[in-house]
């Protein structure tokens, strides 16, 4: 038996490379060697092993890590439609296929939906097993490295897609890799004015790179004011709420101007407190939670604009390291100085 | 000058008929002489001259109420397209004409909106004027009364409108007047299943009869668990919250299908505290605040299905009283006995 | 090896009644016993053999008829969404599953379509064989008669899904099993006025009995005369042509208000020739073609507004009769006696 | 009285600057003093006075000109929303804000639409005169030049809007003013691959500048060959028809994918002739007519564009002369020679 170097979450406080065996797919399953994995704040969550990972029923040991590129190199034998040789970037949204909501499109809300290396093992390792529905063939002008992070770049368009963002101006609340990735894909989609907000310079600095025009760094002044003022009072027509922080969620509404839109991407820790009669009622807000990319409109949409060139997601991507310096490469994104990290096996 | 009763909020505590000089139509207004007048929950908020009236700017005395329909009987130099003896309901939105929302068709949640009755005389009163604009001229086919409730008809039917409720499930919490026009309003377009919750059993025996299928008292009954065995497990398709309790919109999220849309229209008098993640991001809730009909699409259609008979709003007028019995329509109201409570001046 | 009776084009001028082995479920397959199977326009063609049968590729012999609804008795080794004795109807639409259509939730128009009983042997038989995805299982509520003619109830419904008829003004031209099935479906999804036209009196009077508030026969009235006199001059809202006329394809533009929505379902069998600038241009008329169902959306709110009793479509069925009988229903059907003409094995 | 130099239209076979009165605001008017006006085929088809001229009832004299810019120097006295010194681009669709069209939010659509310049006086003079409601106020920081020509890329812009192009592969048919401005859209609103089709190469070569990232003479290789091609055998996502070219209307259609979007613009002088069953049904297509601005989203969103700089239609204005030398423009688009031209006067 083949085996494999692969991250593994051990015990509520280790996580280290182990030799395992290689995994087999399954009938349905592709075998994909990995050519390069993206960190997200979800594996932080499982490494520290905090209230939330204790919660979503992770069994231990577990192979972590679920944005990933790879190359098919083996396929169940009720695979049909990928072949040995292609390059696919994963879908992590494993679906049903039997509930309504997969019966009626919304295969990604799936009510039974299991993710990828929270239900299964993941993809911090040389080779690892997917559905085929979840392996996304791509074209080799994308890189294994943007392959790699097409999972999060999908959530982020997509609250774009949602948004009507032509001719409007953006708000950004959260420069992590998602709220990044809403900034370029807000510019790419026509945003004509695009304000991005954080607390780290560093991330609004890469911000500007990627499209806004303006940046907010709540820490150093008021974002509703600068907001405001910056839309004759009117407040945005759009906000892509990527922080996750209650009182970023909470300043984003009075930042809304009446009918605006808002895409809720970012996940709280705590219960958010709002007043719902001036924040939607009166404002007529339109409100989309944001928890996956459709498939697979959003991964077409995503794939065209990425290989016409249109879409550029480099600046976000700050580091790329071998996935034996996995250590360092949690410990520069747990200290808030990278943005994405990307794994190489 | 001619003198008319009147129903004037004198003082902090005090509300009586008085009268009043009949008001002359500015240059852009209409006079009605008013036919009916249906009396709302905001009414009753000034009557009481609670913490939300205290705050709402209204200078006294004031001509209360704003839900009405009336015969045009004086019109100013600038009104061209009414004339005297048309029948007309009231838009009790006044738009401004020249924000950003005005200009691109929401004038009905205008940046600097006016509110009939709040920041002008209302129409519990034998004449009232109206900026043209607001005054929508019906057919006779529509009786006053019908016409009276168009307002408030009007935004439960735009919930509606907003939702995709054909072949749906829609759950609508809370059946005062706005409730059991959603009622009808789904019924009319189409939904398959129809719930609804109050605590008010004469209320639920009302909705009842205007096209639900099931209703919940949560008095009585866990709302979640019925909503959630009426559907398979999954919960409703879409949610029109109706009630304002703060309860009842948290459990309103709770009782939606992921992918389920919500229409928020009922008024909290307390921030909502909800678990965003849970509630709206994992589900991919679409959630619209609803403030107002659209001038005039919702007011189109509207008229068109109450002309063609298919829209019956009747039995939720439990009330026709003489405008000089007010303060027994007021009582009725307050105690929730009363579902729509009308005057006729 | 068992054998079956099934109706079957057996030649250019043959199609009789013959003794078959019953088909055996591929992998992806599951065997139907039929208990109900309906008579649509396509039969007729290949019946007839016309100019478009003789160009839609089919291979004779084969078994004719793709509307039905049957019990699943035998399933394929990787069926997993359906069991023995399931009631299913059959979605005729069958996708290839890896064309961009397919991925990207459009499987009802795949790029590479394949429609049952044109390229597979159909179901005007005691068994026949379908695809998994196709097999729609339904509630036992559904009659067999009923479940045969949801595919082209689907195809009316969704129309209407299409087209915003909520409180709208809605002309069906042409009054066969679709164009009825859309004047059933626009009455239950709230259209507030429903304008029916064809030039058989009795397919008229099924429309009345449907939901039509005005018939109207171009053979005895100028249609687009009548519709703009019964909408104040500005024409119809909606047009859902279903009667693949190229005359009444043209008067339908010309019955259309500025702004209208048009769905063409029906298909004529020779150029139609429009002038844009008027008929569209000018108006921003908005065009759809409707070749099918959402796979599986519009069979999930068809399904639901059937249970709910919502939707009745039994006035369209104006024939019951056994497969034996299969001449007598195709002669009807030919002489346009007959609406919808069902068969059961 | 003060006089001006005016471009009327004066008999069939004539056109002059003739000397005229300055005209005088009504009462809803404004009186604008022209910046820059620019020249539209409709111009074309009235100076030559073709069969469309004639039939359009035009009343000689007539000052020529609809698109422009301008500053007001007088205001009628029922005018609150503008003031002297405003800098305005004109909207030409002027509405009657009393019909269904204009009461639902779709005045540029008006039922009893007029049209500034065939319906009034033009803009190709000193000074010309609006209703306030088409006196679009804009920023000083758009140019003259720019704003005369925003009527057009109005059109074009909304064409866009209304094809959800982002990530989409375009094809725009016609290359004069409107089409490229379509092209210069798709590309803003994230367009990920747009081909554009034009007889002349002039016009494409400008194209390519504007964002077309492939061009096409329809004349030197068959173009729905070379779309297929280009997309894999699918065809277009979207097609943006420029042209009014019966043949290219033709091709559109079949270089359109199933379940593709089509926006029709361009006007033919003939009646189409289009196989509706394979054109639409079968494709699913969804249709829409263009033919203006939606006031005032898409001029909001327009403005918005050009102001950030996102939007750049500085290439299609090929020729900038004063208005004396306005027999050389007109020599110049006749010929096909220039694409906008813009008078100063």
């Amino acid at each position: 038996m083949q085996r494999m170097r692969a991250l593994r979450k051990t015990s509520p406080d280790k996580a280290e490379i182990q030799q395992v065996p290689v995994p087999e797919p399954a009938a349905d399953q592709v075998l994909l060697q990995v050519s390069a994995a993206a960190l997200c704040g979800t594996d932080l969550h499982i490494y520290r092993w905090n209230a939330w990972a204790r919660g979503a029923g992770i069994q231990l040991p577990r192979i972590m890590g679920h944005e990933c590129c790879g190359e098919v190199v083996a396929v169940g034998e009720n695979v049909f439609g990928l072949a040995i040789g292609d390059k696919v970037a994963v879908e992590t949204h494993l679906p049903c296929g039997q509930c309504l909501q997969c019966r009626i499109g919304e295969q990604h809300i799936c009510n039974n939906l299991k993710l990828f290396s929270i239900h299964t093992d993941g993809c911090f390792a040389e080779y690892t097993t997917v559905p085929e529905i979840c392996a996304r063939k791509i074209p080799q002008e994308i890189s294994s490295r943007v392959g790699a992070i097409m999972e999060p770049l999908g959530t982020a368009l997509r609250s774009v897609l949602e948004s009507k963002v032509a001719g409007a101006t953006v708000l950004v609340t959260g420069c992590g890799p998602i709220g990044l990735f809403a900034v370029a894909s807000a510019s790419t989609l026509g945003a004509s004015r695009i304000l991005a907000s954080d607390v780290s310079a560093p991330r609004l600095e890469i911000a500007g790179r990627m499209g806004a025009h303006r940046i907010l760094d709540p820490g150093r002044e008021d974002p509703v004011e600068a907001v405001l003022a910056e839309t004759g009072g009117y407040g945005a027509d759009v906000v892509i709420e990527a922080s996750g922080s209650i009182t970023a969620i909470q300043q984003a509404f009075r930042c809304l101007r009446k009918g605006g839109r808002v895409a809720l991407v970012g996940l709280p820790s705590m219960p958010l407190e709002l007043e719902i009669g001036k924040a939607v009622v009166f404002k007529e807000a339109k409100i989309i939670g944001i928890h996956g990319r459709t498939m697979f409109d959003t991964w077409t949409r995503m794939e065209n604009l990425l290989v016409s060139g249109k879409l550029d997601v480099l600046p976000a991507i700050t580091h790329v390291l071998p996935l034996d310096r996995w250590q360092e490469g949690f410990d520069l994104a747990l200290s808030g100085t990278a943005c994405k990290v990307v794994f190489e096996p």
